[in-house]
């Protein structure tokens, strides 16, 4: 399976992001080459979809330390104050780029897990033995471990993709049609498909999977996205507004329900892009299974429920204007646009995990694949 | 209440319609000169709204007979065999009518109800006493007896929208919020308010009642028109995307949803605008109470159930193109886009009518309500 595009790509230094406001029109990569960059293409939607996020922002945060270090030369061993100053201009940029959204939990999981590595490096220079001699770190070897821990989350997610692929293969079987919800696939990741991924496997096996896929208002990532990235791989795809997902499913046309996830609570509560709480419902209702498919890098014990999700609330702009040759709506009318939604655990079928597949009671056997005890 | 808009008027013997495809932009008026002009107008929803569409095709069937009649001179008394040729002419103008849109059945009611009139006019004609002398009948006459049956479906919508104000002003109670999808306020009638007339009512007398209003895509009538006549009349209106709410029920929001209909089965079973059955769902789900508001005339005691409404198709280009100022989906895609659905009558809390508020079970008291022995 090639996808033939790529989501995020580093060269010789820089980053280059597929610019997914631009799709399906045209194929535009921009390069990052600031930390205000980072945060604008998190922001804008440049970039999205959680998994991909977070592994912008590790390449994000190495980029913050990249311009931290902007002055010092790269082989020289950095002083213990030098380390301290840096220390605090690095934490200063890693709250920045975490500001960019607050609902994924991939983009502080991402800074938090660069940030962890930084600390690690310092701990390394200083012991609690006063009469150890405190040892020298240069800006390269800052700069290389950094870079190293943002290509691990890279690499997580790649694998994460093909391991989520496989296990969601266990709930396809061939003819089936499945519904989807925004755009978890490919193009929110860097990994062989996300939560399409079992579907691109599927079908190299000759499935012939078949997707629903939802417009998804107001930013129309499966329009623009995964019905691009569907066809694009040769799936068929139809698309329809959010508004009919009820009565393809009442016509007996879905299998199944698959959608990603921007972050799931303990209790398997799942905040996922606005909407996906109503195709749950609609799902039950119609006797259809439904799943979030998420690496466990997106499950956050530390929120206990969905209630504990801040939930972002974007531009009104989106909805009345955004796309449109004109205005869509009248002028001083209140408009509410939340960008996600949460779903109560007990819609859910199963969650798929790149260790595998999760089943109810949530609140047992979530902290048991996270390896936590209760 | 004063709406500050005509949706059709009928001056020195020109219809004039509001072009709602125009609106919120701009409030353009246009003729219907001819039968063509009416189905193009139906067709493309220049007109739109279940009993407007029946008020426009029965001044079109008026329209159509006029051209029939076009040749002869108005105060002539016609012969039989020239009643045989305009009876076929006649007939062929109302089946053309009747083929601009599917669902609605006010369209098909409205044709029927002129052809019946003009079946009586016939009827007055002949006798079955062949020693009785055939009565004559003017060109003039024959207008004048389809123009007051226009008229008389304009006044009974305009009465019914009243009627079914006062009635839905029972399930309202002062500070309450609405929600409701796609448009069948006074833009889709030509009454006091359509489905919305209960607002209006209420706030009249200080109820403070505030909608939220579906975008109801893919034709945005929630956005473009809903919005656009509550804030004109001073409605707090809060406009969401469809897939919003399942999100603003859980948050209890919402008190109430009240949507239109365009054909009700005698079972109870309703199509209306796609996306409403979800939300219907959706409702049930949280416990809010769901409640269709139409005029008698839409209650189709001849359809058994929802599964024998044929639902309208439209152009996928509604979907991808219309609107937009750039395409929003890759070419080569399929495209589903159903223009209604049918919400199940077991998720229908009330049917607000102009005779009453009719409560389950359907089965009994739709029939008993219609007048229908069972």
């Amino acid at each position: 399976m090639g996808n033939m595009f790529n989501t995020i790509e580093i060269k010789d230094g820089v980053i280059t992001v597929l610019d997914q406001t631009r799709l399906p029109r045209e194929e535009v990569y921009l390069e990052a080459r600031t930390t205000e960059d980072v945060w604008d293409y998190i922001k804008r939607l440049v970039v999205r979809g959680a998994t991909l996020i977070g592994v912008t922002a590790g390449y994000g945060m190495w980029l913050a330390m990249k311009e931290v270090l902007s002055g010092a030369q790269e082989n020289r061993e950095l002083e213990a104050e030098e380390i301290m100053v840096i220390d605090m201009a690095f934490r200063e940029k890693a709250k920045y780029l975490d500001s960019a959204r607050p609902t994924a939990v991939n983009l502080s999981y991402a800074v938090k897990r660069m940030l962890g590595r930084w600390e690690r490096i310092m701990d390394s220079l200083v012991s609690d033995d006063p009469s150890c001699a405190v040892p020298y770190i240069t800006p390269l070897e800052i700069l290389d471990a950094l870079f190293e821990e943002a290509q691990a989350i890279r690499d997580e997610d790649e694998y994460s993709s093909k391991k989520k692929g496989e296990y969601g293969m266990e709930i396809l079987k061939p003819g089936m049609t499945i519904l989807t919800h925004c755009n978890a696939g490919a193009l929110a990741s860097v990994g062989c498909g996300g939560i399409l991924a079992s579907v691109y496997m599927a079908n190299e096996q000759g499935y012939g999977i078949k997707v629903y896929a939802d417009e998804t208002r107001p930013l129309l990532q499966g329009a623009r996205l995964t019905a691009w990235e569907l066809h694009k791989n040769n799936v068929d795809v139809t698309l329809i507004c959010d508004n009919m997902a009820s009565t393809v499913m009442k016509q007996g046309k879905i299998d199944a329900v698959i959608v990603g996830c921007d972050r799931m609570a303990a209790n398997g509560d799942a905040a996922n892009k606005i909407g996906t709480s109503g195709v749950a419902i609609l799902a039950k209702e119609y006797g259809i299974p439904f799943y979030f498919s998420l690496p466990t890098s997106t499950i956050d014990m530390k929120t206990a429920t969905g209630d504990d999700i801040e939930i972002e609330e974007r531009d009104p702009d989106e909805v009345t204007e955004k796309w449109y040759a004109e205005r869509m709506a009248p002028e001083c009318i209140n408009v509410y646009n939340p960008a996600f939604d949460v779903t109560d655990h007990k819609y859910i079928t199963g969650i798929i995990t790149e260790k595998g597949i999760v089943y109810p009671p949530y609140d047992v056997n979530l902290p048991k694949i996270m390896g936590v005890e209760e």
